[in-house]
């Protein structure tokens, strides 16, 4: 199997869409024509817009936007001359309508993400993207949660739909260096599409885990302006572009641009500093989702258990979203060993 | 040689010193006994109480504190049953008598910090600690920014003088993990006393740099809690505490209490939250003081030359404090080559 180590390193700038969940889905038309317009000035390759949980996010279940996200995906890729503008698909959430909407938009990239165990879900929606003439990617999600051979194995699915690359979501931002080489570098022998890598910045590693991918051969890069992600942010664009610069590593984007919208154009319209607190260090050193924090300090309450006991606890077990009820087991059966 | 590869691995909390810098100076009696008993019942090792710039530091050049570091101290010391008290101090700042009388307070370390490159200035007060029956460790600032045989030959003195660790101190957050490794690896081949690390994340690798430390052999280390530290703070505690403890490293430090510290005894007294911005990341990525932003700033105007060119020029040049007439040389020439 060849590998694409040729392909040049290239950054999606995720702050428009997993941006979207630390502000509430509340993105105005002028802030994404601002942001846009700066990060397309300052070279940026992909620029990512779209409800923090992908297209057709918009519902009571997951927060309204603010604006429709076609309009902000119509009003993006009207300020980009250089820049792609790329969305995201969960398939159960997102529709192949939509993507078709978006694409006539001018979306030029998709990526389709679900759980790393849950592949087989995005055939459909990669067939499309690539039939319309799409770049498509899949987006394996909480990918420390799975043996590094069922993470292969649902990469190679994708391939096998065809994803041009596959990326390792470290989604609970649980991920240590050793993780990230370990996986990345399993999927270099077995896929022969790129592989990309999205950090969470939890136990304050986004940038050391990027920089370990990019070693181990990760080409498609995800990252966000002034750390504007969920929980305690991503992997920060500036402050990786500066440490890729320092290694001698010119990616065509302009780091002074970059850190100047930073301090101008995407600091102003943050609703918070992302920070590394107890909630987001929780999940990170548990490797749950952010979903699970409430419902365990409910049944942490309800049974005297410390909550993080109780997402550490379900971190080994890999429980998954959509297995709250787990949460009240785990906190019955902890209290019963105390 | 031999080299001290079974001292335990310490920690350091510095968030009652470098954090001074982040609150401006003005930690109140209250403060500092609340943090200090909750640090001291999650069992840290030892907690850093001083003035930012060290004993002495309360100036009206340094920025004057809202309560003499030696109460500070003293309500430190009463709080402590585990913990151990440590201060900061730099010749020339600090003197000879405000070592005795922190000393008499209680405090059983100091740090002699010095500039890389100066080492030299610290053999008396180095001396005068151990005379006193204190820990005494070297502190070379700046470590970046000398050669590594440079840094090897002044780690050497401050051992000849009697420094039981000498750490590599990243002042402004400019390593790289390759720049970690190659000066803990030269010192742990250079000399026989314990080796220490303390970082800033001015490009978001404090934790990682911190690792990376730890890995070579480095034995002290430094950290403050929820990044409370000057600029954009430094080694998260509780991070790097949940990424040790993932790697099966037990400190005796409780991981869930600190935490909880944190998140509700010191998150509440910062100013601000410490994030990576325009200023902190140009500081790291150029390698200069934090004190030259705002002379490079005037210099730029005056000239019409980014500030950013002039910081990474000095960088290159490896201008150290007390040098600021070199900005405006250096800004002069950057305007006469454009």
């Amino acid at each position: 199997m060849t590998t694409s180590h040729s392909a040049p390193l290239r950054i999606t700038e995720v702050c428009l869409r997993d941006g979207s969940h630390a502000v509430a889905h509340q993105f105005t038309t002028q802030q994404v024509r601002d942001v846009v317009n700066a990060l397309d000035d300052a070279g940026m390759h992909y620029i990512e817009v779209s409800h923090g949980d992908g297209l057709g996010g918009s519902t009571l279940q997951y927060g309204r936007s603010r604006v429709d996200e076609m309009e902000l995906i119509e009003t993006a890729v009207a300020e980009c001359k250089r820049s792609k503008i790329a969305v995201l698909l969960i398939p159960g959430i997102g529709t192949v309508q939509e993507l078709k909407t978006a694409h006539s938009l001018g979306a030029k990239l998709v990526r389709v993400a679900t759980h790393v165990t849950e592949a087989d879900v995005s055939a459909q929606h990669i067939q499309v993207a690539r039939e319309l003439g799409m770049e498509a990617l899949g987006f394996l999600m909480m990918a420390h949660s799975a043996p590094v051979e069922v993470l292969v194995e649902q990469a190679k699915l994708m391939e096998s739909y065809g994803a041009q690359a596959v990326y390792v979501t470290d989604s609970a931002g649980a991920m240590l260096p050793e993780d990230v080489r370990e996986r990345v570098r399993a999927l270099r022998n077995a896929v022969s599409c790129e592989i990309g890598f999205h950090a969470h910045n939890n136990l304050s590693l986004a940038v050391a885990n990027t920089l370990t991918a990019i070693e181990e051969g990760a080409t498609r890069i995800d990252s966000s302006v002034r750390c504007l992600g969920a929980g305690s942010g991503n992997t920060q664009t500036e402050a990786l572009l500066a440490v890729l610069q320092r290694r001698g590593v010119d990616l065509g984007i302009d780091l002074f641009k970059m850190m100047d919208l930073a301090e101008h154009v995407v600091a102003p319209i943050m609703h918070r500093v992302p920070e590394i607190n107890k909630g987001s260090l929780a999940m990170g050193f548990a490797g749950v989702y952010s979903s699970f924090l409430l419902h365990a300090e409910r049944a942490g309450k309800r049974f005297g258990i410390d909550p993080r006991s109780i997402l550490i606890e379900l971190g080994r077990r890999k429980a998954v979203g959509g297995q709250e009820d787990m949460i009240v087991d785990v906190a019955a059966e902890l209290a019963k060993q105390k």
